[in-house]
C-alpha cells in the first residue's frame, strides 16, 4: 500500500507547541521507515532562520502565559528536546525532507541561506503535490 | 478501499469553536460506519479534564470577543449541544475511540484518571500510526 | 490511484494569511488536474460574505503586528494577489467546488445568498465525507 508510506507535512505555524507536535508526529513515522516530506510555509518558515532556531516563540495564542509556563516548565522538568533537535533525530533515523516553500520566502525576503542547514531544498507548491502521495497534514 | 474506512484525527487545540468542529466531523464519519480514532494532544488533552468538560474555554483567538458572542448566542438560539455531547452520540452510534497521547500527559502532568471517562486509553505516537491507515487530520 | 484525484479541505480559520496558504495549495492541486472540494465552516464561512471578500482579516495572533506588517508590505511588493482571486483562478482552470457548511451557516444566521457567488452550494458534513475519497486537510 504506497500511499501509507509517505507522509506529507504542510509545516505553517511558528509556535513552539505546535513544532514540537509536528516533530514528534514525524519522528514517529520516520521510525516506521515512512518517508516524510514536509514543506515549511509562513511561520514556519520563519522559525527555521538560521540564527535563533532554539530562540523562544511562544505558544498556541490560546494557551496563555499560564499555558507557555506549563510548557516551559515541563521542558525544564522532562528534559523533553526542543522541536528542531527531535527533527534532526528523525532525519538521522529516516527519510525526512524538509523544503522551503518558495512563495513564503519571497514574502520573508529571505533565501535558502538564511535558514538552518537542516532545510534540503527550495519547492513551489506544484513539486510539492507531486510527491504528496499518500497522506496530508497541514500543522 | 479500507483506506477509506478508518479516519483518524490529531486534536491539538482546545478551543470550543476547533473542538465543536471536529466533534461534528467525527459524528458524521461515524454515521457513516467508519471507524475514527482520536489522539489528544496539548491544548485538547487539558479540555477532556475529568471535572469541567463543559467549562467554556473560548473560541479561536481570532475569533475576538464578538466572534465568542456569536458562537454562544447561537449554543442558546439553536440549543446546539456541547461538544463533548456531540462526541459521546458519536461513540454510540458508531466505533470511535479517544486516546490520550502519553508525552502530552507528561507534559501537563495528568494520568488516565484525571480524564473524562471518555477517554479510552493512553497511546503513544507510533501506536497512533501503526493505526492510522486512512484519512488523517490535524485540528 | 482515485484516491490521488481528489482533494478535500475543510476550511475553518478565517485569517488572510491562512485562506492564502489554502488558496495556493488548492490553486496547486487544481492545476494538477485534481479535483478540489472546499467545505467552509465558522471564520473562514464568514471570511466569504459578499460584500467585503477583500476586506483585510488580520493574519494569524502568533504573526502580532509585525507578522502582518511583514504580509501588507510583500502583498504591495511582490503584487501578490488576494487569496479569493487566487481561488478564482483555480476555480477556471480546473474543478473546484466551494460549498457552506449549513451548521455554520445556522450559527452566523448567514444564508447563501449573503455569501459571495463563489461558493457553489450549502453542504451538510455527511455530504463532505460522502465525496472526500482522498486526501483530507483541516486548515
Amino acid at each position: 500500500m504506497e500511499e501509507r508510506d509517505a507522509l506529507s507535512l504542510v509545516l505553517f505555524s511558528g509556535t513552539d507547541d505546535k513544532l514540537a507536535a509536528a516533530a514528534i508526529l514525524v519522528v514517529g513515522a520516520a521510525a516506521m521507515d515512512r518517508k516524510v516530506d514536509i514543506m515549511l510555509q509562513y511561520w514556519a518558515l520563519d522559525a527555521f532562520r538560521k540564527e535563533g532556531i532554539h530562540k523562544p516563540r511562544g505558544a498556541s495564542p490560546e494557551a496563555g502565559i499560564e499555558g507557555w509556563e506549563v510548557l516551559q516548565r515541563s521542558i525544564e522538568e522532562l528534559g523533553t528536546p526542543h522541536w528542531s533537535d527531535v527533527l534532526r533525530q528523525a532525519r538521522d533515523i529516516g527519510d525526512v525532507r524538509i523544503h522551503a516553500c518558495s512563495q513564503s520566502l519571497d514574502i520573508f525576503k529571505l533565501s535558502k541561506e538564511d535558514l538552518d542547514p537542516m532545510v534540503d531544498d527550495v519547492q513551489g507548491v506544484a513539486a510539492f503535490w507531486a510527491e504528496a502521495n499518500g497522506q496530508v497534514l497541514f500543522i
